[in-house]
């Protein structure tokens, strides 16, 4: 298992407060969350601030799986990473998108919508309850995950019907969000799953760090890579 | 369109503080709330304690949608009657099953599940999200629907995945729910919508009462009534 | 009911055969099967060579459905045009993109996928099975259509899981296709439909054009037109 | 992982031919498919003529993955033993249901729909085109798959819009069928695949026999058996 963890990086290099939440940076922290339930798998990090990105061809070829997250600067993303990470995940590399990730070039470009929500940087408990207790993104988890103080992302959240509804969490406020949910486009499955914010220390918590791990697993392809081809076939082909 | 509202009509009878609630029955109140928004539908009601519980044959073929609400006797509804109201679904009546009607026999036996899901009966407040807005059952309801004090029913709630999502609740304790979802069977429509209780005056709320006004609408059969059949195909039958 | 009926009109400006078969160019048949079943919708065309393509903003704030045909021409839609009829349907607007139109770029950027597929221009037989009766755009629909010569488009399909599979299509050589899918973006209804080409007189068959008149119908949206938002909620702001 | 090859051994014990065809039985062909590609798997038979018909509650609690195989004799099949793997399902225990299967009363009634279909006993060949070439059951299985001589099934099969759709095949006559389909009810997985008849040699065919095998893994349940529940929860039961 080979997976590429992507983070823009800007709010850990340019406010305090992250910084000292993140030492190591988000990416630090999701690819230590990766490495620490999957003790056999090759994790690296991939910044914004490196050329390309830090994903050029040839690391996505030995990527199988890239977490993406990015939230300030999602517009200096370079639109020509965003359509190689594409072809990857058609060609079956998976995604697993996290939390401002919605609003990323490369999970818009995917699911075709604009990914809006309502959202709130207060001080909102979130709870997140299991609805698939048997997919295998959610072996392991307690029902529900609690996360004591957290961002609220409220719904309407403009996506696709997902393919598989995960959890759902509702907020102090009332509000409630399809938080974690699965999408399969071209040969390559994407999970996406909103808990986690750059002001919080989410992404320190053991169950959330379990749900990404899962989802990392789930999202890796089985099969050669290959994208889907248009193809003329004379009668008789397949005989 | 021919809508009949079943109740079992026991706690109505049975406790004063529900029949104080409800003067009409539950039933009453869902019927009301069907012909205040169809002013042109035949609205009729059946109970439990009628002959047949008052879903003969002849009723049923007269009928475009039923709407289900039971909860204490749900086992003492006959089973000759349930696979009655089965075969009519599966041929294109609509079914709109309301609250506790979740552990119906004939809500249980088209899903084929348990059905089985968390409550308690405090003061939670409900709060209905929309997440498919331009779904017919959404149209004209306010995002979100405000219940001041509401029975909680909380996940995992065992049903199949349904065929659309509509509403998800949250409750004050922090649960949520998936409140509002349509299921396919054979040629009919099903949907349910779990706001309503005999301990609570949900039935009065215009909000309730327009969303089980649109289910009702949206479940009404299109073409003609008939089961599907199994037959057997001689080569070229179709040409 | 306002439709606008897109074609790229190439293959009848420039092939006499095509000419010959649709004298009124593809639009003109498609726009003509739309007028026939519903006798008090305003049907317009808009093609290529227009300015803007026929498809300024003004056109698209009156148009409740668009059907898209293209085929030799994909590339020559200017990006602009299709950003914005994609943000006219994650605004409302229904879209019914016909046959070759999947590889068109308004169908792979609302859907994120290669829309790629197996082809054969021969003389296919296609027969047309509807596996979801009761949808509103099967109403009417003979169980199979048969159309005697017909281009073949076989699986693999790439697309994103359809929100509902209307009709599956055999053809001759053995192949199937995925032929009526429907898809939710934002708050847009999408249908494909894959029955049409320039090469057979697809669009004259009456069974055809009672699928396209349903699917725009089907199409139009309820409520008012505008785009999921991104929106900042203080707590309690629903209250 | 424990599986039971459940077969009603009707067929092969009252005629010839099928003996013939099948000389260890269809469960003894479908047992040896799971057998070869699951070579570490306990592969246990059941059959209708044995007491309980094999499935007693000591074998389901030791089955991970029941198949089913019957035809003629369905309704011979004891209602309680019926519940009694319904209930196993509902708990995690794993599901694959094959070809004429799709009337017995366990498919039935997890289901909720008729499942009655189109079908005729000629010359038809089956050609099985994967719809979702990344799931785990489509795992090394060619596409398409070609069946020289096999019973058609056919449009419209009554059953729920699948979670997820994997085969469809077509028929030299003409006819599609949704051959390869998966359900979710409580937390077991079911599998339908309709390839597979007394009258002709399929369960030989190899990737017919690699298809089986795929979907028994896939149905293997993760976590610990537990129905879902009904569960009255005090406010604050989670913190």
């Amino acid at each position: 298992m080979r997976v590429t963890v992507w983070n823009e990086n800007v709010h850990e290099t340019t406010e305090d407060d992250v910084a000292e939440r993140y030492p190591d940076g988000i990416h630090g922290a999701v690819a230590a969350a990766v490495a620490e339930h999957h003790p056999g798998a090759r994790v690296r990090t991939a910044t914004l601030a490196e050329p390309e990105h830090g994903l050029s061809e040839a690391v996505l070829e030995e990527t199988d799986v890239l977490t993406w997250w990015g939230h300030k600067a999602h517009e200096d993303v370079d639109d020509e990473v965003v359509e190689r990470v594409q072809r990857h995940v058609l060609s079956g590399m998976g995604l697993v998108v996290l939390h401002s990730g919605h609003l990323s070039k490369i999970f818009r470009k995917l699911l075709g919508t604009t990914c809006n929500l309502n959202w709130r940087s207060a001080e909102d408990r979130e709870v997140v309850w299991t609805v698939d207790p048997q997919h295998p993104i959610a072996e392991g988890v307690p029902h529900p995950i609690v996360i004591d103080r957290q961002e609220m992302y409220g719904e309407f959240f403009d996506i696709p019907a997902p393919d598989e509804l995960i959890f759902i969490s509702s907020f102090t406020g009332g509000e409630v969000f399809r938080s974690g949910c699965t999408f399969r486009r071209g040969n390559g499955r994407i999970f996406f799953f909103s808990p986690g914010d750059q002001a919080f220390p989410v992404y320190h918590h053991p169950d959330v760090r379990r749900v990404i791990a899962n989802g990392v697993r789930w999202a890796v392809p089985t099969g050669e890579r290959r994208s889907p081809v248009l193809r003329n076939r004379p009668a008789g082909w397949f005989e």
